[in-house]
């Protein structure tokens, strides 16, 4: 009985020819990764063990992004734990106001994620790196303390489901609403500890940005990782971002899966979460009734990367934001802030009436930058629809991708670019 | 015995032929200002009173500044609160995300703020628009709703203090040195509920710009008000804003003043004020030990002007922020953001390592966007350098230019830009 890709990575890792669904295993570390909310709590963790130092200085990245700027004395006080920590143990990769980005987007971006790498992150969407063919999944704070002090963690092996994807989306049609899509269909729980494993002859029409969103949002799905073939494009992207070596792992051709789906892209239509769950999917088609917004959010490590942006604006460069609705938008890290504003994005957005924020998480778990008061309703291209993530416990949050995002903050109402006549 | 400018506007806003200082008067307005913070609680007043709508709803401008995009739940509920309000009735110069903007910068860019204007803002730097020849004055938010509901306030009239400007400044010296100087030299309530009267030849060598800086600031004098005298350079700041009349009213030769100043441009250094008061100032040549400095922000009502941000990029076109230096670019508009892009000023500043926000006063008065932990040193183009102001009670705010500012955040301690060789 074959191994799937993820269990062929975690095997690797642990030193072990084979591992199969359900063993436990210790696995060698490659980037334990903490942000600025969940850092300090394992730096106090760090504290109380009996180690000096962290395991390697350069396979630790410690993320300045929920709060930054900060947004007040708390975050303020995190941020500067975590800074002395990064100093005193001359972390190699810390990043703070000026490098800096939402993790998820900022760490591939730096070369620092690459295929066949164990990462832990004590961040849930830390699941994005299997974009590139990583093993990646969140972990608590008590695990980074663990994996910053021995670059070791152990795990269960996952069992696996197969989505095979196959066809070309349509126009307006891209990675978030794959996943919305799949999330619809299994459920928040659908995936529960299971490896997500994307493969098939469709993968080739999606983008590497498509591909971040997808695994980003495997979490969401209560999967334990998401994760692709390592091809063309996400070696392309390898060699222009990292001067790392990869390993590509394949799934064995009689690997398990505990279930198989097919995924025909060509059918996929813009898809919308509503509240109070990603699972809460409908079709653009399947909403008969227009739901007035108040705000809309275009970023986060789901969708602020270039790609995400380029969309945007290829719908607001002749259109502008409605009056009374609040379009804002995140580019995930200054380099995209940068490229963005090169490319003439940000000259559309603002021109369009939206804001342009620093690059932050921001509104996405209610943390700044947008959030919401009591009955408002936001479109938002971030990953989580929770009562009450972006703010008032009476406010909604529907989930859908870029084009959805920006089409509505011209009208008003969930819309799809179709309806510009786009 | 004749009138001071600022008595003159005063006594015909209240139909008479002459006005002293002390003197109770009330006088018509021509504007009603609140923003995000202060417009709510006058909001509430209102609803108290047995009017049922606004005395003139083209002369009340609600701008919210302070806290947007929403940074929690409760400025979220105060925005709504003012939203609402605006719409009810149909306020026509109500500011929300996308034609945003800190309120001191985006009314004169409006054109909603001219010479011979009498204006009430519930905010204390609303004797910004002294700059274009207006009375105009902070008030609380209950004279807000008051004006807001009659379109008229009391006032004592205030007496003067006459600063007579000669000379020009050197490169390197704005606005902020002078008013730095002048607060430097009188104290905190050197002007305590009198007017700071700019006059003198020396002042056509001040940008429009630089004189919103010093009026802005009147108030950290205890001044009731600043103004300068309508010159060519305010009449084209007018023609190119407003579509509104205005009115030139000059001091009689005879006026009294309590006290005359000169203020040689010539002379004056880099000025900075240290903690914790605007009073507290030291020349650039006046600090003999190093002042290390943990972030620096360039922006607010006083410093975030397009010629702000090209002092800063002229510096930093060359430098780099230095590492672990938090350096934060506030552009105070969106116009002056969109303008700051064309000019490739926006590049420069991320490409140096900086960041740039949405327009928001932000960190300024410890609302997001850049707050301080403790024993954190902040250089600031800010004006308050109260305890506690931008976070936590230990920190502290060192007042300047942005000339100062930029150069500082390349050194990562209060320099001016002539020790960059510059």
């Amino acid at each position: 009985m074959g191994m799937t890709m993820t269990q062929k990575i975690l095997a690797a890792a642990a030193g072990l020819d084979k591992v199969e669904a359900g063993q436990l295993i210790e696995a060698e570390l490659d980037l334990v990764l903490g942000n600025d909310i969940t850092s300090p709590v394992a730096i106090h963790e760090m504290d109380k063990m009996t180690v000096d130092t962290v395991f390697n200085k350069d396979k630790v990245a410690l993320v300045m992004d929920h709060f930054i700027p900060n947004k007040d004395i708390k975050s303020a006080q995190h941020c500067k734990c975590v800074r002395e920590f990064a100093c005193k143990h001359d972390i190699t990769n810390y990043f703070d106001v000026g490098e800096m980005g939402i993790e998820h987007a900022l760490l591939p971006e730096k070369g620092l994620t690459v295929a066949g790498d164990v990462i832990i992150g004590a961040d849930s969407h830390t699941c994005t790196y299997g974009a590139l063919g990583a093993f990646s999944t969140g972990v608590g704070s008590t695990d980074m303390a663990a994996g910053m002090a021995t670059g070791k963690a152990w795990f269960k092996v996952p069992s696996a489901i197969k989505f095979n994807i196959v066809g070309k989306p349509a126009k307006w049609v891209s990675g978030k609403d794959v996943i919305l899509h799949i999330i619809g269909m299994i459920g928040v729980d659908g995936a529960l500890y299971k490896s997500m494993e994307f493969t098939g002859e469709g993968i080739k029409n999606l983008s590497m940005d498509d591909r971040f969103t997808i695994a980003n949002m495997a979490i969401e799905a209560g999967g334990k990782n998401g994760i692709f073939p390592v091809d063309d494009v996400a070696m392309a992207y390898m060699k222009e971002h990292s001067k790392r070596e990869w390993k590509v792992f394949e799934a064995d051709e009689d690997a398990v899966y505990d279930e198989e789906y097919t995924i025909d892209l060509s059918t996929l239509r813009p898809t919308i979460a509503f509240p109070h769950l990603p699972e809460n999917t409908k079709t653009i088609d399947e909403i008969t009734e227009d739901v007035k917004i108040d705000q809309v959010v275009i970023g986060s490590c789901t969708n602020g990367r270039i790609d995400d942006l380029r969309i945007a604006a290829e719908i607001l460069a002749d259109h502008k934001v409605k009056k009374g609705i609040r379009c804002i938008v995140i580019p995930a890290t200054q380099k995209i802030y940068l490229r963005a504003m090169e490319e003439g994005l940000l000259k559309i957005f603002i021109e369009a009436g939206a804001v342009v924020s620093t690059p932050t998480c921001g509104p996405c778990l209610g943390g700044y930058m947008g959030i919401l008061a009591e009955n408002e309703h936001c479109v938002s291209t971030t990953n989580r629809n929770f009562v009450g993530r972006m703010g008032h416990v009476d406010s909604e949050i529907y989930l859908a991708s870029p084009a959805v995002a920006a089409a509505s903050a011209v009208t008003g109402k969930i819309s799809s670019p179709e309806e510009l006549g786009l």
